[in-house]
């Protein structure tokens, strides 16, 4: 412990103590030189002290030096108060280690944000503020009626949902409805598609608690695996799986749906994270609505289509659930700020949202026929036909060369084996995706990136 | 399972697929009456079917009557289509139980809005906006680097907290962040103050934690049945301790302190929940800031003094544990919103927050003394110094009995029983907040409080 702390005892005269306090943290380099000093009523008001207390320490620290003041402009630290000799500041804490800089345009979790909606956006923000007082105060756990009664139609119209608003449960990003999950379910054991998406799986290492690594074929999770493992919550990507870009075609969405009805309290965690986005296939409706949304957990973001920046993501919960998650997370606060809840509400019923799809979707397909006929004939490509990556491959070849290699070339890379938990990965595959891979850098990036694997 | 299922298989038309579908969600009630169907593009656009496919589709609808069409309003769902016999549409979920509308002045997680800076934020957050198109994509994890600036800033100087901005973790409310700590303590067993808070309690009980209550006396937390216990992680609330409203003295902090440093792997979590108000009493600066942030994890939240609605809390994490965040945390995406995150920033960082809290310390000092004045000499008040609740005792009253007369008057109370866990509580004792009172309504308000309580 250091004693450069200030103790406010008994002993000494307060505005003593309070100048104390102020020449220990510039003495440690807390304050640093130029900052300014709260002002004398400010620190008054908030530390309950009288003015005058504050005046006189203030006035010391003035007398001996080590802060200046200006008219109008306050009391500021003096340069080089520091005694030689006295004890340096805290050695600066580890940062996060700088990773080489590589071009990430092939990143998985890249959003082009030229389309965002600035205008609207800033209006709806600047709306739900002013018009809206009530916003101000605590909303329910789940978030807001409005947004959930805008979110459930436009699942409906656009995804085959089945639910009422009663169901859905808004949160600050899929993790955060993971932890619903996680207390939702404290008996589950997971059973995790292998390759497959890390954020869940990281918060089951984080907790300590068990998960299955369930192998995939050319139709998403192998159900007879799941049949014979111990876990009775299955968590999948049917209409896009990640990182393999398998759509689960319907038979092995009845064959899951199967597993899920067998026995009570198993239960299916439909992740449609980048559905909205498909190119010329066949749509296949939410594994959800199928169900009838009795076995099915559905959960979805805004952050592909929007920005990562707009923490927004949902749950849709069976009715079963329901009771459950009201006792266990009825108390807390949703974690989605109401203006924003609000501000999202409206971009939905307003018919934006859908307009706003639109346009990505068309950007995302030119920017996927781009990359695939640049890549075509060099390798293998899979999964292209939805979503915002795909997969290529070309076989015999390394992974991890091609990653170093691809480095080498300025560009970071993914190998299919990084998704990996304990299946072994077909060799020389690479996870691209291509929603920040600009018409312009396409050329330049692709070309790279085939000098790196072949 | 229902059949009422959009199928997509691979033996009739498209168009008859998609009409059979549409008609199947109108029979089950799940589009109703008046509601407008999609424009054909756009349904066309994100089915990835053709316009000819979703013409022909919506032609069916329209001649066999289950939707109309006018010009330039496109397709409405029409009245009375469920052919009698019909299955009805689901049952409608439980809803929520309505609690009797009481009038919830004395709340203890009320914050009186009314001064809330509309304009300022309102303008703050559409420069958030406008301003920093990067800000769309992902940020930190453990929050942008501009509010955690501002913030370390601003703790420093008000609170005393010693920390760089590296340590600062901001999170979308307290529980977000005790999310983070749980997976950062994934051996933690976690005193409780008893009776306390309730939040993190009812987080361990869902994930099944183990946690020990130890009782408080007149100065916090017993350090002596701390130490006897199995806890290795202590979560307290010196600054105004909930719901007792106890300050702990320096001497009792220092006995904690020295229960951390004990044996490594010890951890004391300070929760400020509500240091930014006092009246009138001297200041203690955090414990984290006697210790010198080595053994204090710091949790604070601008829930109570800016809205409930705006989820911004932020903890302060030790040097020692800051390796084990970013390995256990370092991939997730922070929970608050960027444009939040810099709205706030801006807020701080221009001493806005520090005037605005200022107002604030005025207003609830006013109420806090028009509540005192009203109870005084009907009963025993403590825990009025600081923070935005106070204690009321009668002596030798039944709790139950005061809060159910209470709510005959019309107004929800809370008895200090509820927040207990293991330990007796006085009796007629009841925890009354004092931040939604106004002073329109005290007088009233605590008159039938007394007729209650006597």
């Amino acid at each position: 412990m250091t004693d450069l702390t200030p103790s406010f005892d008994e002993k000494s005269p307060l505005y003593q103590q309070l100048y104390r306090h102020i020449v220990s943290l510039i003495r440690a380099g807390e304050l640093r030189e130029g900052e300014k000093l709260p002002s004398k009523r400010a620190l008054a008001a908030h530390l309950g002290l009288s003015l005058t207390t504050v005046e006189r320490a203030y006035g010391l620290l003035l007398s001996e030096g080590y802060v200046e003041s200006r008219p109008r402009s306050g009391c500021r630290v003096c340069a080089d108060v520091r005694a030689p000799g006295e004890t340096p500041p805290a050695p600066p804490l580890p940062r996060r280690e700088d990773e080489p800089r590589l071009n990430d345009c092939f990143s998985t979790s890249a959003v082009d944000t030229s389309l965002f909606p600035y205008a609207t956006w800033a209006r709806l923000s600047k709306e739900a503020v002013y018009q809206n007082p009530e916003l101000l105060q605590r909303g329910e756990a789940q978030g807001d009626l409005p947004l959930r009664r805008a979110l459930g139609d436009f699942l409906r119209q656009y995804r085959g949902v089945r639910c009422a608003p009663e169901q859905i449960v808004v949160g600050a990003g899929l993790e955060a409805l993971m932890w619903v999950l996680l207390q939702l379910l404290p008996d589950g054991v997971f059973a995790l598609e292998d390759p497959g998406y890390a954020a869940l799986r990281r918060l089951l290492d984080n907790l300590g608690r068990p998960y299955v690594p369930i192998g995939l074929d050319g139709r998403g999770m192998d159900a007879a695996a799941l049949g014979a493992s111990s876990a009775n919550v299955a968590y999948v990507t049917p209409s896009h799986q990640f990182p393999l870009g398998v759509t689960m075609p319907v038979g092995r969405r009845g064959e899951l749906l199967r597993w899920a009805y067998e026995r009570p309290g198993r239960w299916l965690i439909e992740d449609d994270y980048d559905a909205e986005f498909r190119y010329g296939s066949r749509p296949i409706p939410a594994m959800q609505g199928l169900d009838g949304g009795e076995k099915v957990i559905y959960l979805g973001t805004f952050s592909r289509t929007l920005a990562p920046a707009i923490r927004v993501a949902y749950l849709i919960l069976p009715p079963e659930l329901l009771e459950s998650y009201r006792a266990r997370s009825g108390h807390a606060a949703c974690t989605v700020s109401r203006f924003e809840q609000e501000a999202l509400a409206r971009f939905l019923a307003s018919g934006a949202y859908s307009r706003h799809l639109r346009r990505e979707g068309l950007l995302y397909r030119r920017r996927r026929d781009a990359l695939v006929s640049l890549l075509e004939g060099r390798g293998e490509i899979a999964g292209a036909d939805a979503g915002l990556h795909l997969l290529f491959t070309v076989p015999g070849r390394d992974e991890g060369k091609m990653v170093r290699r691809a480095a080498e070339e300025g560009y970071r890379v993914r190998g299919l084996g990084e998704y990996a938990i304990a299946a072994p990965t077909p060799p020389g595959a690479l996870v691209l995706g291509f929603a920040g891979l600009s018409q312009e850098e396409a050329p330049a990036a692709v070309g790279a990136l085939l000098r790196a694997v072949t």
